[in-house]
């Protein structure tokens, strides 16, 4: 197996691509296919300021790396979700890549900012764990890049994650979240005139030209110490049974995954624009509590969902003795 | 495990439905799944003059039972493909079925119709099998109806076959084909007034509430005697690796199948509907040789695929000493 540029000895190949590469132009490889997807979906300038939410895993570290030596401005953001030791070693290993590549990192807690954890939060409220998480760190992620003045939010979700997700949402034909299944979501800006504001900073994903596959070797062959194992919360999540059902199609048909996201995107996406809720403005108004963008109610109440779970499990956790012995059972198992 | 109804021992369950049946009421459900289609898709009316495709399978043997039974006017048209002992074995059982029933049975081959069988079509044009089968049924099925006077094609595709068509046309987002996914396509008229005629029957598939084992199981618990065997010449289609990666999905989460074919009727199937190539009426016209409707070409000359196809097959027939070795291997594997 040769290297598809120098004809060295390759250590990765690419079946989609019928390419392999050896170590300095792989990583050249995936730098440029960082690059094109931000050139292609438009997704920054050079001069925005860049929010990263890091994980400690590969994707989110692999990103990191790609974007400081792309020239880019770019912060970290670590959230502290408090899942045990899993928490700890990722926050440890987001904040020795920081100071490896002397990065700017925020970090954060959800217990310090909010008063739980995501495991608590999903033991009072009844939630699916990931449900909860996923919630809760879109919330911080965006109020985070308001309160920090960043201008673009950024995610490293690869090749594979926007597949899965893709493929859940079309089993399901969930056609409000088709409607927003693009590699960038443009920011909201709530009020008019003096009052506009941005209420939703704009969010991208430069890892969807990359498989897994490709961003856990950019990681090794970079030395990028990260968080191997899994969320351990995330068993029997369907997500993971997409990517299985896809990887095997993958598998006797490479490509198969890249031309089921691209075709989307060209081809069907805008089928499915006009489902998407907010597609009237009308319709989205500032949560009473927090100012984030919500879908208005018919009371005059309206709440936005976070706002409304940490309501609840504020409540629950400040009232235990009245929660019932069900309830107590379901939200402890 | 008691049937859902009378509480007697069941012999079949449907996790999907959550219920389990004994033969009576398994029987009974399977007959009202069809009903039900037939009714909610329109497909035909009580008097209509249906012609069934019948393979000497599962599918179309148990549609054909149910369909007699339901008291509709059925007649089964089975098409000799010329696939060694598979068709002889599966025209054998179609015409028993027919012998057992007294129902009418049309039985054609191809190649007395045409002068080629399925495995020769293949060989001199080096289409893949399973496409010139395909075409080669379509058009031949539309012959048979339009030239006996039928209202109606029928067909015995069931709910995983338009699942796992539904995944492979979702997967390569191939709008053409989902705009035409429906379990009821409208007839075609070709020409205006006096010229007016039906070039195209209206083809519907009352098999699509019922899963492959749900049909398998009504045939041998009605003792239907039908061809098991899989076709010789369908190994390695992608097909079976679309329909493998969906019922993994199913076993894990039951309903998965009938929820996605179910909400892309639904939901999704009217958004691509102008991605129909017939869409726009002045494209489509008569086929030059047989009159069969087709894509008008930029030359005069339109010819539709069929016809396309066969005279590519017999001219190579008849010359086989100027086809080149190269040609004539491929043709040969």
């Amino acid at each position: 197996m040769k290297c598809k540029v120098c004809r060295e000895h390759a250590v990765v190949d690419i079946r989609r691509h019928n390419a392999a590469f050896c170590q300095d132009h792989f990583l050249e490889h995936t730098r440029n296919q960082v690059a094109r997807a931000i050139k292609e979906f438009r997704m920054f300038r050079a001069d925005d300021r860049l929010l990263l939410a890091v994980s400690g895993g590969k994707d989110s570290l692999a990103l990191w790396d790609i974007l400081i030596d792309l020239g880019y401005d770019v912060t970290g953001f670590y959230l502290d979700l408090g899942i045990g030791g899993y928490s700890h070693r990722s926050r440890d290993l987001s904040i020795s890549f920081a100071e490896r590549r002397s990065a700017k990192l925020i970090v954060r807690s959800i217990e310090t900012e909010h008063g739980f954890t995501v495991p608590e939060l999903s033991a009072l409220t009844g939630r699916v764990p990931c449900s909860g998480c996923g919630l809760s760190k879109r919330y911080e992620f965006n109020r985070a890049a308001l309160e920090e003045g960043f201008e673009v939010l950024v995610t490293g979700h690869n090749l594979d994650d926007e597949v899965a997700t893709l493929f859940g949402n079309v089993l399901h034909w969930n056609t409000e979240m088709l409607a927003r299944q693009m590699p960038v979501l443009n920011e909201r800006i709530l009020g008019e005139g003096d009052d506009a504001r941005v209420a939703l900073v704009r969010k991208t994903k430069p890892l969807v030209k990359l498989s897994e596959r490709e961003t856990a070797a950019y990681a090794v062959l970079r030395g990028i110490d990260y968080v191997v194992e899994e969320c351990p919360m995330v068993e029997g999540n369907t997500h993971h049974h997409y990517k299985h059902a896809i990887t095997q199609l993958e598998e006797s048909s490479p490509g198969t995954k890249s031309q089921f996201y691209a075709g989307f995107l060209r081809k069907a996406a805008d089928r499915f624009r006009d489902a998407e809720v907010s597609a009237d403005d009308t319709e989205i108004v500032a949560c009473i509590s927090c100012g984030a963008p919500t879908v208005r109610r018919d009371t005059n109440e309206s709440r936005c969902s976070f706002c409304k779970t940490k309501a609840l499990a504020t409540k629950r956790k400040a009232e235990p003795a009245r929660r019932s012995p069900a309830r107590r059972r379901k939200s402890e198992a």
